[in-house]
C-alpha cells in the first residue's frame, strides 16, 4: 500500500473537502483519501503509486491547487 | 415582487453559496435569490412575501445561520 502526501490551498469548509475527495477518489487505482481541513493535507491511498501529475490535475480539476511533499 | 433581504453567516466559499441558493430557491414562491459570499448577504426575491421563519429554516437546512434585516 502507498500512502502519497499532498498539500492543498484554497479549501475553507467541508464542500471544499468533499470536492476535492470526490475528483481524486475518481483516479483509477486510488482506494482511499485522508483530507484534513485545518492542516489543509492530502493523503493518497493507493495498492500502487498514482503519479503525482494525476493527484494534481484531479485537485485542479475540484478548483483548488496541491504540491506534492 | 417582494426583495426581502438576510445576512447569512459561516459562508465560506462558492459551494457553501450554492448549497444555500438550492435551499432557498427550493422554497414555495420564491423566483429568484441572490447571495454575495463576501458580504454575507442573502436577498430573496418572491411574488408575494415568504415567511422569514421559512427562509431562515431553508439556510439552517443548508448548514448556515441567517438574520432578517
Amino acid at each position: 500500500m502507498v500512502r502519497a502526501e499532498y498539500t492543498v490551498t484554497g479549501m475553507t469548509c467541508a464542500h471544499c473537502i468533499a470536492a476535492v475527495r470526490d475528483e481524486v477518489l475518481g483516479l483509477d487505482g486510488v482506494t482511499d483519501v485522508d483530507l484534513d481541513l485545518t492542516a489543509g493535507s492530502l493523503i493518497v491511498v493507493s495498492a500502487a503509486p498514482i503519479p503525482a501529475d494525476a493527484v494534481l490535475a484531479a485537485v485542479d480539476e475540484a478548483g483548488y491547487t496541491a504540491v506534492a511533499h
